[in-house]
Protein backbone atom coordinates (compact mmCIF):
# COMPACT_ATOMS: atom_id res chain seq x y z
CA UNK A 1 0.00 0.00 0.00
CA UNK A 2 0.98 3.24 -1.11
CA UNK A 3 1.72 5.44 2.42
CA UNK A 4 -0.95 7.95 0.85
CA UNK A 5 -3.36 5.81 0.71
CA UNK A 6 -2.64 4.41 4.43
CA UNK A 7 -2.51 7.70 5.99
CA UNK A 8 -5.87 8.28 4.27
CA UNK A 9 -7.21 4.94 5.47
CA UNK A 10 -6.23 5.79 9.16
CA UNK A 11 -7.26 8.99 8.84
CA UNK A 12 -10.90 7.95 8.04
CA UNK A 13 -11.42 5.62 11.07
CA UNK A 14 -9.46 8.24 14.00
CA UNK A 15 -12.72 10.44 12.66
CA UNK A 16 -15.22 8.15 12.28
CA UNK A 17 -14.44 6.67 15.88
CA UNK A 18 -14.23 10.43 17.60
CA UNK A 19 -17.50 11.02 15.70
CA UNK A 20 -18.83 7.91 17.39
CA UNK A 21 -17.54 8.58 20.50
CA UNK A 22 -18.62 12.37 20.79
CA UNK A 23 -21.93 12.01 19.19
CA UNK A 24 -24.17 15.36 18.06
CA UNK A 25 -26.86 15.22 21.12
CA UNK A 26 -30.09 17.55 20.66
CA UNK A 27 -31.51 17.57 24.31
CA UNK A 28 -30.40 19.97 26.22
CA UNK A 29 -28.56 20.52 28.34
CA UNK A 30 -25.90 18.36 26.44
CA UNK A 31 -26.26 20.16 23.12
CA UNK A 32 -24.13 23.13 23.94
CA UNK A 33 -21.22 21.08 25.65
CA UNK A 34 -21.01 18.25 23.18
CA UNK A 35 -21.44 21.36 20.31
CA UNK A 36 -18.64 22.79 21.48
CA UNK A 37 -17.01 19.54 21.43
CA UNK A 38 -17.50 18.92 18.37
CA UNK A 39 -16.64 22.05 17.19
CA UNK A 40 -12.74 21.86 18.66
CA UNK A 41 -12.73 18.16 17.88
CA UNK A 42 -14.32 17.35 14.74
CA UNK A 43 -12.56 21.06 13.57
CA UNK A 44 -10.71 19.69 11.05
CA UNK A 45 -7.51 18.84 12.94
CA UNK A 46 -4.37 16.88 11.50
CA UNK A 47 -4.73 14.07 13.83
CA UNK A 48 -0.63 13.45 13.92
CA UNK A 49 -0.53 12.20 17.42
CA UNK A 50 -3.57 9.50 16.95
CA UNK A 51 -2.02 8.45 13.64
CA UNK A 52 1.43 7.81 15.48
CA UNK A 53 0.27 5.78 17.73
CA UNK A 54 -1.37 3.56 15.18
CA UNK A 55 1.16 3.14 13.12
CA UNK A 56 3.25 2.53 15.68
CA UNK A 57 0.74 -0.15 16.82
CA UNK A 58 0.75 -1.93 13.37
CA UNK A 59 4.56 -1.55 13.02
CA UNK A 60 4.39 -4.40 15.45
CA UNK A 61 1.74 -6.14 13.73
CA UNK A 62 -1.01 -5.01 16.14
CA UNK A 63 -4.27 -3.87 13.78
CA UNK A 64 -5.51 -0.60 13.54
CA UNK A 65 -8.98 -1.23 15.79
CA UNK A 66 -6.72 -1.77 19.05
CA UNK A 67 -5.15 1.53 19.11
CA UNK A 68 -7.99 3.50 18.43
CA UNK A 69 -9.39 4.51 21.72
CA UNK A 70 -6.02 5.50 22.88
CA UNK A 71 -5.77 7.43 18.97
CA UNK A 72 -9.13 9.19 20.28
CA UNK A 73 -7.82 9.68 23.99
CA UNK A 74 -4.84 11.55 22.72
CA UNK A 75 -6.93 13.76 20.28
CA UNK A 76 -9.03 14.54 23.10
CA UNK A 77 -6.50 16.00 25.27
CA UNK A 78 -4.14 17.34 22.59
CA UNK A 79 -7.59 19.24 21.60
CA UNK A 80 -8.25 20.15 25.17
CA UNK A 81 -4.86 22.10 25.41
CA UNK A 82 -5.28 23.74 22.63
CA UNK A 83 -8.93 25.20 23.72
CA UNK A 84 -7.39 25.87 27.39
CA UNK A 85 -4.82 27.85 25.48
CA UNK A 86 -6.23 29.86 23.01
CA UNK A 87 -8.37 31.46 26.24
CA UNK A 88 -7.84 34.81 26.95
CA UNK A 89 -5.91 34.24 30.42
CA UNK A 90 -3.58 32.03 28.21
CA UNK A 91 -2.08 32.51 24.80
CA UNK A 92 -5.33 34.67 23.73
CA UNK A 93 -5.62 33.41 20.20
CA UNK A 94 -8.67 34.32 18.93
CA UNK A 95 -8.59 31.65 15.92
CA UNK A 96 -7.87 28.11 15.37
CA UNK A 97 -7.58 26.37 12.16
CA UNK A 98 -9.15 29.32 10.25
CA UNK A 99 -11.84 29.33 12.53
CA UNK A 100 -12.95 31.09 15.44
CA UNK A 101 -11.38 29.81 18.94
CA UNK A 102 -14.07 28.00 20.87
CA UNK A 103 -14.20 30.85 23.23
CA UNK A 104 -15.06 33.27 20.35
CA UNK A 105 -17.18 30.75 19.02
CA UNK A 106 -19.43 30.33 22.27
CA UNK A 107 -18.25 31.80 25.90
CA UNK A 108 -15.07 31.84 27.73
CA UNK A 109 -16.84 30.16 30.32
CA UNK A 110 -17.76 27.20 27.71
CA UNK A 111 -14.22 26.64 26.27
CA UNK A 112 -12.97 25.77 29.81
CA UNK A 113 -15.74 23.26 31.04
CA UNK A 114 -15.11 22.17 27.34
CA UNK A 115 -11.71 21.82 27.58
CA UNK A 116 -12.13 19.79 31.26
CA UNK A 117 -14.36 17.60 29.69
CA UNK A 118 -12.08 16.39 26.57
CA UNK A 119 -9.06 15.82 29.36
CA UNK A 120 -11.96 13.92 31.53
CA UNK A 121 -13.59 11.62 28.26
CA UNK A 122 -10.36 10.71 27.33
CA UNK A 123 -9.46 8.55 30.31
CA UNK A 124 -12.67 7.39 30.24
CA UNK A 125 -12.74 6.26 26.85
CA UNK A 126 -9.60 4.56 27.47
CA UNK A 127 -11.23 2.30 31.09
CA UNK A 128 -14.23 1.61 28.99
CA UNK A 129 -12.58 0.36 25.76
CA UNK A 130 -13.21 -3.45 25.75
CA UNK A 131 -10.33 -4.55 23.56
CA UNK A 132 -7.61 -3.65 25.95
CA UNK A 133 -6.81 -5.44 28.84
CA UNK A 134 -7.07 -3.98 32.71
CA UNK A 135 -3.02 -4.05 32.59
CA UNK A 136 -2.68 -2.24 29.07
CA UNK A 137 -5.39 0.43 30.60
CA UNK A 138 -3.47 1.14 33.30
CA UNK A 139 -0.19 1.42 31.70
CA UNK A 140 -2.12 3.93 29.12
CA UNK A 141 -4.10 6.01 31.63
CA UNK A 142 -0.62 6.57 34.15
CA UNK A 143 0.98 7.38 30.49
CA UNK A 144 -1.26 9.59 29.25
CA UNK A 145 -1.78 11.76 32.37
CA UNK A 146 2.31 11.65 33.70
CA UNK A 147 2.73 13.18 29.93
CA UNK A 148 0.14 15.83 29.75
CA UNK A 149 0.41 16.30 33.27
CA UNK A 150 2.62 18.57 35.81
CA UNK A 151 5.63 17.17 34.30
CA UNK A 152 4.49 16.99 31.00
CA UNK A 153 2.45 19.00 29.34
CA UNK A 154 1.18 21.52 31.85
CA UNK A 155 4.68 21.66 33.31
CA UNK A 156 5.60 23.06 29.39
CA UNK A 157 2.63 25.04 29.74
CA UNK A 158 3.67 26.96 33.16
CA UNK A 159 6.60 27.48 31.71
CA UNK A 160 5.72 29.26 28.46
CA UNK A 161 3.28 31.47 30.02
CA UNK A 162 6.03 32.43 32.78
CA UNK A 163 8.31 32.91 30.21
CA UNK A 164 6.42 35.56 27.96
CA UNK A 165 8.22 38.80 27.35
CA UNK A 166 11.39 37.64 28.55
CA UNK A 167 14.17 36.41 26.81
CA UNK A 168 15.00 33.09 26.94
CA UNK A 169 18.23 30.59 26.08
CA UNK A 170 17.93 27.88 23.77
CA UNK A 171 18.91 25.43 26.47
CA UNK A 172 15.31 26.79 28.29
CA UNK A 173 13.49 27.04 24.94
CA UNK A 174 14.21 23.59 24.88
CA UNK A 175 13.15 22.12 27.91
CA UNK A 176 9.80 24.22 27.47
CA UNK A 177 9.06 22.32 24.23
CA UNK A 178 10.24 18.54 25.29
CA UNK A 179 7.46 19.80 27.85
CA UNK A 180 4.76 21.23 25.64
CA UNK A 181 4.74 19.72 23.25
CA UNK A 182 7.53 16.56 23.02
CA UNK A 183 5.47 14.56 26.08
CA UNK A 184 2.26 14.33 24.01
CA UNK A 185 4.32 13.18 21.04
CA UNK A 186 6.26 10.88 22.56
CA UNK A 187 3.10 9.32 24.34
CA UNK A 188 1.52 9.28 21.20
CA UNK A 189 4.41 6.63 20.36
CA UNK A 190 4.37 5.06 23.52
CA UNK A 191 0.61 4.13 23.39
CA UNK A 192 1.39 2.34 20.21
CA UNK A 193 4.01 0.50 22.22
CA UNK A 194 1.53 -0.22 24.87
CA UNK A 195 -1.09 -1.51 22.47
CA UNK A 196 1.14 -4.25 21.12
CA UNK A 197 2.49 -5.41 23.96
CA UNK A 198 6.14 -4.04 23.04
CA UNK A 199 9.03 -5.04 25.64
CA UNK A 200 10.42 -3.07 28.10
CA UNK A 201 13.68 -2.83 25.80
CA UNK A 202 11.15 -1.35 22.38
CA UNK A 203 9.58 1.11 24.67
CA UNK A 204 12.37 2.92 25.58
CA UNK A 205 13.42 3.24 22.00
CA UNK A 206 10.09 4.25 21.69
CA UNK A 207 10.59 6.75 23.65
CA UNK A 208 13.52 7.93 22.75
CA UNK A 209 12.34 8.29 18.98
CA UNK A 210 9.21 10.42 20.11
CA UNK A 211 11.44 12.71 22.27
CA UNK A 212 13.77 13.49 18.64
CA UNK A 213 10.30 13.68 16.48
CA UNK A 214 8.71 15.73 19.18
CA UNK A 215 11.34 18.78 19.48
CA UNK A 216 11.85 18.77 15.61
CA UNK A 217 8.50 18.65 15.33
CA UNK A 218 8.24 21.82 17.11
CA UNK A 219 11.35 23.20 15.56
CA UNK A 220 9.23 23.27 12.80
CA UNK A 221 6.17 24.55 14.46
CA UNK A 222 8.27 27.64 15.43
CA UNK A 223 10.03 28.00 11.69
CA UNK A 224 5.86 27.92 9.89
CA UNK A 225 4.94 30.35 12.27
CA UNK A 226 6.94 33.15 10.80
CA UNK A 227 6.88 31.55 7.15
CA UNK A 228 2.85 30.43 6.57
CA UNK A 229 0.01 32.99 5.75
CA UNK A 230 -2.66 32.93 7.79
CA UNK A 231 -4.95 31.36 4.46
CA UNK A 232 -2.56 27.95 4.89
CA UNK A 233 -1.71 28.10 9.02
CA UNK A 234 -5.33 28.78 9.70
CA UNK A 235 -4.20 31.35 12.52
CA UNK A 236 -2.99 35.08 13.37
CA UNK A 237 0.44 35.07 11.82
CA UNK A 238 3.72 34.82 13.92
CA UNK A 239 1.26 34.70 17.32
CA UNK A 240 4.30 34.02 18.94
CA UNK A 241 6.03 37.82 17.69
CA UNK A 242 3.08 39.27 18.44
CA UNK A 243 3.21 37.65 22.08
CA UNK A 244 6.83 38.36 22.13
CA UNK A 245 7.86 34.55 22.86
CA UNK A 246 11.29 33.34 22.10
CA UNK A 247 10.87 31.06 19.70
CA UNK A 248 13.73 28.22 17.64
CA UNK A 249 14.05 31.10 14.78
CA UNK A 250 14.29 34.07 16.78
CA UNK A 251 16.98 31.99 19.04
CA UNK A 252 18.64 30.42 15.90
CA UNK A 253 17.56 32.12 12.46
CA UNK A 254 15.44 30.36 10.21
CA UNK A 255 17.71 28.24 8.22
CA UNK A 256 19.97 26.88 11.49
CA UNK A 257 16.39 25.59 12.96
CA UNK A 258 15.12 23.72 9.94
CA UNK A 259 18.61 21.82 9.98
CA UNK A 260 18.15 21.17 13.79
CA UNK A 261 15.00 19.84 13.13
CA UNK A 262 16.56 17.51 9.90
CA UNK A 263 19.15 16.57 12.53
CA UNK A 264 16.73 15.16 14.74
CA UNK A 265 14.66 13.28 12.40
CA UNK A 266 17.53 11.55 11.22
CA UNK A 267 18.88 10.76 15.04
CA UNK A 268 14.82 9.64 15.08
CA UNK A 269 15.51 7.39 12.25
CA UNK A 270 18.91 5.45 13.69
CA UNK A 271 16.89 4.70 16.19
CA UNK A 272 13.79 2.97 14.61
CA UNK A 273 16.34 0.28 13.00
CA UNK A 274 17.37 -0.64 16.00
CA UNK A 275 13.62 -1.94 16.57
CA UNK A 276 14.55 -4.43 13.94
CA UNK A 277 10.82 -4.70 12.53
CA UNK A 278 9.27 -3.33 9.56
CA UNK A 279 8.40 0.06 10.13
CA UNK A 280 8.57 2.37 6.77
CA UNK A 281 5.51 3.93 7.67
CA UNK A 282 6.27 5.19 10.75
CA UNK A 283 9.53 5.96 9.10
CA UNK A 284 7.49 8.46 6.57
CA UNK A 285 4.87 9.39 8.50
CA UNK A 286 7.74 10.96 10.82
CA UNK A 287 9.51 12.67 8.01
CA UNK A 288 6.33 14.51 7.22
CA UNK A 289 6.31 15.72 10.49
CA UNK A 290 8.70 17.27 10.11
CA UNK A 291 9.23 17.78 6.52
CA UNK A 292 5.71 19.63 6.35
CA UNK A 293 4.49 23.58 5.57
CA UNK A 294 1.82 23.66 7.21
CA UNK B 1 -13.94 4.50 68.86
CA UNK B 2 -15.67 7.59 69.32
CA UNK B 3 -17.15 9.58 65.86
CA UNK B 4 -15.05 12.27 66.27
CA UNK B 5 -12.42 10.67 67.05
CA UNK B 6 -12.78 8.31 64.12
CA UNK B 7 -13.02 11.61 61.61
CA UNK B 8 -10.05 13.42 63.15
CA UNK B 9 -7.98 10.14 62.18
CA UNK B 10 -8.99 9.95 59.39
CA UNK B 11 -8.56 12.90 58.43
CA UNK B 12 -5.16 13.36 59.02
CA UNK B 13 -4.65 10.32 57.22
CA UNK B 14 -5.85 12.29 54.45
CA UNK B 15 -3.74 15.46 54.69
CA UNK B 16 -0.85 13.79 55.07
CA UNK B 17 -1.17 11.39 51.74
CA UNK B 18 -2.17 15.16 49.86
CA UNK B 19 0.48 16.47 51.21
CA UNK B 20 3.16 13.55 49.68
CA UNK B 21 1.66 13.07 46.79
CA UNK B 22 1.96 17.08 46.00
CA UNK B 23 4.80 17.52 48.11
CA UNK B 24 6.88 21.43 47.86
CA UNK B 25 8.98 22.18 45.44
CA UNK B 26 11.51 24.30 44.81
CA UNK B 27 13.22 24.32 41.04
CA UNK B 28 12.17 26.05 38.59
CA UNK B 29 9.38 25.39 36.25
CA UNK B 30 7.87 23.44 39.51
CA UNK B 31 7.61 25.86 42.01
CA UNK B 32 4.40 27.80 40.91
CA UNK B 33 2.23 24.98 39.52
CA UNK B 34 3.08 22.72 42.52
CA UNK B 35 2.53 26.20 45.04
CA UNK B 36 -0.83 27.07 43.54
CA UNK B 37 -1.89 23.13 43.47
CA UNK B 38 -0.48 23.06 47.33
CA UNK B 39 -2.66 26.37 47.56
CA UNK B 40 -5.71 25.00 46.79
CA UNK B 41 -5.53 21.51 47.39
CA UNK B 42 -3.60 22.03 51.47
CA UNK B 43 -6.37 24.87 51.75
CA UNK B 44 -8.45 23.40 55.06
CA UNK B 45 -10.85 21.60 52.97
CA UNK B 46 -13.22 19.72 55.29
CA UNK B 47 -12.48 16.19 52.77
CA UNK B 48 -15.78 15.39 52.67
CA UNK B 49 -15.73 12.74 49.71
CA UNK B 50 -12.47 11.73 50.78
CA UNK B 51 -14.43 10.78 54.15
CA UNK B 52 -16.65 9.15 52.47
CA UNK B 53 -14.62 6.92 50.67
CA UNK B 54 -12.66 5.79 53.18
CA UNK B 55 -15.67 5.51 55.72
CA UNK B 56 -17.43 3.54 53.29
CA UNK B 57 -14.68 1.11 52.44
CA UNK B 58 -14.00 0.06 56.33
CA UNK B 59 -17.98 -0.05 56.81
CA UNK B 60 -16.92 -3.49 54.53
CA UNK B 61 -13.54 -4.13 56.78
CA UNK B 62 -11.52 -2.53 53.97
CA UNK B 63 -8.37 -0.66 55.83
CA UNK B 64 -7.92 3.44 55.33
CA UNK B 65 -4.53 2.61 53.56
CA UNK B 66 -6.74 0.88 50.15
CA UNK B 67 -8.69 3.71 49.83
CA UNK B 68 -6.64 6.81 50.66
CA UNK B 69 -5.37 7.19 46.58
CA UNK B 70 -9.09 6.84 45.64
CA UNK B 71 -9.74 9.67 48.84
CA UNK B 72 -6.49 11.75 47.64
CA UNK B 73 -8.27 11.65 43.66
CA UNK B 74 -11.20 12.77 44.88
CA UNK B 75 -10.52 15.97 46.48
CA UNK B 76 -8.04 16.82 44.01
CA UNK B 77 -11.10 16.47 41.08
CA UNK B 78 -13.51 18.62 43.98
CA UNK B 79 -10.07 21.11 44.31
CA UNK B 80 -9.65 21.49 40.08
CA UNK B 81 -13.58 21.87 40.04
CA UNK B 82 -14.00 24.47 42.70
CA UNK B 83 -10.72 26.60 40.98
CA UNK B 84 -12.18 26.64 37.74
CA UNK B 85 -15.96 27.23 38.76
CA UNK B 86 -14.03 30.36 40.82
CA UNK B 87 -12.55 31.77 37.37
CA UNK B 88 -14.11 35.19 36.26
CA UNK B 89 -15.58 33.53 33.48
CA UNK B 90 -17.27 31.09 35.65
CA UNK B 91 -18.67 32.16 38.78
CA UNK B 92 -16.36 35.09 39.55
CA UNK B 93 -15.36 34.46 42.88
CA UNK B 94 -12.48 36.41 44.60
CA UNK B 95 -12.50 34.53 47.85
CA UNK B 96 -12.17 30.85 48.76
CA UNK B 97 -12.36 29.68 52.69
CA UNK B 98 -11.84 33.21 53.68
CA UNK B 99 -8.75 33.60 50.99
CA UNK B 100 -8.57 34.65 47.67
CA UNK B 101 -9.31 32.11 44.88
CA UNK B 102 -6.15 30.82 43.07
CA UNK B 103 -6.62 33.08 40.10
CA UNK B 104 -6.45 36.03 42.11
CA UNK B 105 -3.78 34.73 44.79
CA UNK B 106 -1.54 33.26 41.28
CA UNK B 107 -2.99 34.76 37.85
CA UNK B 108 -5.84 32.95 35.87
CA UNK B 109 -2.97 31.49 33.75
CA UNK B 110 -2.37 29.47 36.63
CA UNK B 111 -5.44 29.03 37.63
CA UNK B 112 -6.37 27.27 34.41
CA UNK B 113 -3.24 25.00 34.30
CA UNK B 114 -3.21 24.38 38.20
CA UNK B 115 -6.76 22.94 38.05
CA UNK B 116 -5.80 20.95 34.56
CA UNK B 117 -2.84 19.78 36.69
CA UNK B 118 -5.23 18.44 39.46
CA UNK B 119 -7.80 16.40 37.46
CA UNK B 120 -4.78 14.83 35.56
CA UNK B 121 -3.05 13.89 38.31
CA UNK B 122 -6.18 12.52 39.91
CA UNK B 123 -6.06 9.58 37.20
CA UNK B 124 -2.36 9.39 37.81
CA UNK B 125 -2.71 8.88 41.17
CA UNK B 126 -4.75 5.97 40.65
CA UNK B 127 -3.14 3.99 38.34
CA UNK B 128 -0.05 3.99 39.71
CA UNK B 129 -1.43 2.84 43.93
CA UNK B 130 0.64 -0.61 44.39
CA UNK B 131 -2.15 -1.60 46.29
CA UNK B 132 -5.01 -1.84 44.13
CA UNK B 133 -5.76 -4.70 41.23
CA UNK B 134 -5.32 -3.24 37.53
CA UNK B 135 -9.48 -4.27 37.29
CA UNK B 136 -10.34 -2.32 40.69
CA UNK B 137 -7.95 0.46 39.10
CA UNK B 138 -9.70 0.55 35.49
CA UNK B 139 -12.90 0.54 37.58
CA UNK B 140 -12.21 3.70 40.26
CA UNK B 141 -10.77 5.50 37.05
CA UNK B 142 -14.10 5.37 34.82
CA UNK B 143 -16.02 5.61 37.67
CA UNK B 144 -14.61 9.52 38.51
CA UNK B 145 -14.23 10.22 34.61
CA UNK B 146 -17.82 9.57 34.01
CA UNK B 147 -19.13 11.15 37.13
CA UNK B 148 -17.24 13.95 36.84
CA UNK B 149 -17.46 14.08 33.46
CA UNK B 150 -19.65 15.61 30.50
CA UNK B 151 -23.10 13.39 31.86
CA UNK B 152 -21.99 14.26 35.56
CA UNK B 153 -20.26 17.20 37.49
CA UNK B 154 -19.80 18.80 34.21
CA UNK B 155 -22.91 18.76 32.97
CA UNK B 156 -24.08 20.03 36.22
CA UNK B 157 -21.69 23.25 35.38
CA UNK B 158 -22.46 23.87 32.03
CA UNK B 159 -26.17 23.67 33.35
CA UNK B 160 -25.29 26.30 35.97
CA UNK B 161 -23.54 29.13 33.75
CA UNK B 162 -26.50 28.72 31.09
CA UNK B 163 -29.22 28.72 34.15
CA UNK B 164 -27.66 32.38 35.65
CA UNK B 165 -30.19 35.40 35.48
CA UNK B 166 -32.46 33.22 34.52
CA UNK B 167 -35.78 31.97 36.25
CA UNK B 168 -35.46 27.85 36.56
CA UNK B 169 -38.48 25.31 38.03
CA UNK B 170 -37.42 23.25 41.29
CA UNK B 171 -37.24 19.76 38.65
CA UNK B 172 -34.31 21.68 36.70
CA UNK B 173 -32.75 23.11 40.05
CA UNK B 174 -32.45 19.26 41.55
CA UNK B 175 -31.26 18.17 37.92
CA UNK B 176 -28.48 20.47 38.13
CA UNK B 177 -28.06 19.65 41.46
CA UNK B 178 -27.79 16.18 40.98
CA UNK B 179 -25.04 16.34 38.16
CA UNK B 180 -22.92 19.00 39.63
CA UNK B 181 -22.61 17.89 43.45
CA UNK B 182 -24.62 14.58 43.65
CA UNK B 183 -22.67 13.23 41.17
CA UNK B 184 -18.94 13.23 42.96
CA UNK B 185 -20.92 12.94 46.11
CA UNK B 186 -22.14 9.63 44.65
CA UNK B 187 -18.57 8.72 43.25
CA UNK B 188 -17.25 8.99 46.43
CA UNK B 189 -19.46 6.82 48.16
CA UNK B 190 -18.72 4.14 45.24
CA UNK B 191 -15.22 4.43 45.28
CA UNK B 192 -15.09 2.93 49.12
CA UNK B 193 -17.00 -0.03 47.54
CA UNK B 194 -14.68 -0.34 44.93
CA UNK B 195 -12.16 -0.52 46.75
CA UNK B 196 -13.77 -2.93 49.07
CA UNK B 197 -14.71 -5.26 46.28
CA UNK B 198 -18.99 -4.71 47.16
CA UNK B 199 -21.13 -7.17 45.03
CA UNK B 200 -23.30 -5.41 42.21
CA UNK B 201 -26.55 -5.01 44.27
CA UNK B 202 -24.74 -3.53 47.24
CA UNK B 203 -23.06 -1.07 44.55
CA UNK B 204 -26.44 -0.51 43.34
CA UNK B 205 -27.30 0.59 47.55
CA UNK B 206 -24.63 2.80 47.85
CA UNK B 207 -25.37 4.67 44.77
CA UNK B 208 -28.67 5.35 46.08
CA UNK B 209 -27.37 6.45 49.35
CA UNK B 210 -25.21 8.80 47.78
CA UNK B 211 -26.87 9.86 45.42
CA UNK B 212 -29.76 11.06 48.56
CA UNK B 213 -27.37 12.24 50.79
CA UNK B 214 -25.33 14.67 47.16
CA UNK B 215 -28.95 16.06 47.09
CA UNK B 216 -29.37 16.62 50.68
CA UNK B 217 -25.70 18.30 51.28
CA UNK B 218 -26.14 20.80 48.48
CA UNK B 219 -29.80 21.89 49.40
CA UNK B 220 -27.59 22.43 52.87
CA UNK B 221 -25.17 24.14 51.10
CA UNK B 222 -27.55 26.77 49.47
CA UNK B 223 -29.56 27.09 53.00
CA UNK B 224 -25.78 27.88 54.10
CA UNK B 225 -25.45 30.42 51.02
CA UNK B 226 -27.93 32.27 52.90
CA UNK B 227 -27.48 32.30 56.58
CA UNK B 228 -23.80 31.91 57.46
CA UNK B 229 -21.33 35.06 57.75
CA UNK B 230 -18.32 35.81 55.26
CA UNK B 231 -16.09 34.47 58.50
CA UNK B 232 -18.05 31.34 59.10
CA UNK B 233 -17.91 30.51 55.63
CA UNK B 234 -14.70 32.31 53.98
CA UNK B 235 -16.36 33.51 51.11
CA UNK B 236 -18.48 36.73 50.20
CA UNK B 237 -21.86 35.71 51.33
CA UNK B 238 -24.67 34.89 49.46
CA UNK B 239 -22.70 34.91 45.87
CA UNK B 240 -25.76 32.93 45.04
CA UNK B 241 -28.18 36.11 45.19
CA UNK B 242 -25.28 38.29 43.83
CA UNK B 243 -25.23 36.04 41.05
CA UNK B 244 -28.86 36.23 40.61
CA UNK B 245 -29.09 32.26 40.71
CA UNK B 246 -32.10 30.49 41.97
CA UNK B 247 -31.65 27.69 44.86
CA UNK B 248 -33.60 25.79 47.15
CA UNK B 249 -34.04 28.66 49.29
CA UNK B 250 -35.03 31.22 46.57
CA UNK B 251 -37.43 28.63 45.36
CA UNK B 252 -39.34 26.71 48.10
CA UNK B 253 -37.92 28.82 51.40
CA UNK B 254 -35.59 28.26 54.46
CA UNK B 255 -37.16 25.79 56.36
CA UNK B 256 -38.94 23.98 53.74
CA UNK B 257 -35.22 23.48 51.71
CA UNK B 258 -34.14 22.08 55.36
CA UNK B 259 -36.98 19.92 55.56
CA UNK B 260 -36.23 18.19 52.53
CA UNK B 261 -32.96 17.68 52.93
CA UNK B 262 -33.46 15.87 56.54
CA UNK B 263 -36.04 14.06 53.69
CA UNK B 264 -33.52 12.77 51.93
CA UNK B 265 -31.09 12.05 54.86
CA UNK B 266 -34.28 10.04 56.24
CA UNK B 267 -34.59 7.91 53.02
CA UNK B 268 -30.72 7.53 52.84
CA UNK B 269 -30.11 5.77 56.26
CA UNK B 270 -33.58 3.41 55.43
CA UNK B 271 -30.84 2.61 52.06
CA UNK B 272 -28.13 1.59 54.76
CA UNK B 273 -30.18 -0.72 56.63
CA UNK B 274 -30.33 -2.89 53.00
CA UNK B 275 -26.45 -3.25 53.02
CA UNK B 276 -26.86 -5.56 56.19
CA UNK B 277 -23.36 -4.33 57.39
CA UNK B 278 -22.13 -2.56 60.44
CA UNK B 279 -22.23 1.11 59.31
CA UNK B 280 -22.23 3.28 62.04
CA UNK B 281 -19.60 5.99 61.28
CA UNK B 282 -20.88 6.13 57.80
CA UNK B 283 -24.28 7.06 59.11
CA UNK B 284 -23.17 9.78 61.47
CA UNK B 285 -20.91 10.95 58.71
CA UNK B 286 -24.02 11.17 56.43
CA UNK B 287 -25.75 12.97 59.21
CA UNK B 288 -23.19 15.58 59.76
CA UNK B 289 -23.33 16.39 56.22
CA UNK B 290 -26.29 17.20 56.40
CA UNK B 291 -26.80 18.78 59.78
CA UNK B 292 -23.83 20.64 59.08
CA UNK B 293 -23.42 24.82 59.19
CA UNK B 294 -20.85 25.08 57.90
Amino acid sequence: MDFSDYLQSKHSHIESKLNELVPERFEAPYNQLFQAARYALMGGGKRLRPLLAITTAEAFGKNCEAALSAACALEMIHTYSLIHDDLPCMDDDDFRRGKPSLHKAFTEGHAVLTGDYLLTYAFEVIAKDPQLLPEQKVALIDLLAKNSGGEGMIAGQVMDIEAEGRLIEIDQLRHIHKHKTGAMITASVACGGIVANASPGQMKILCEFGDDIGLAFQIIDDVIDVTASFQKHGKTVSSDSINNKSTYVTLLGLEPARQAANELLKEAHLKLDLLQIECRFLRELSTRLVQREI
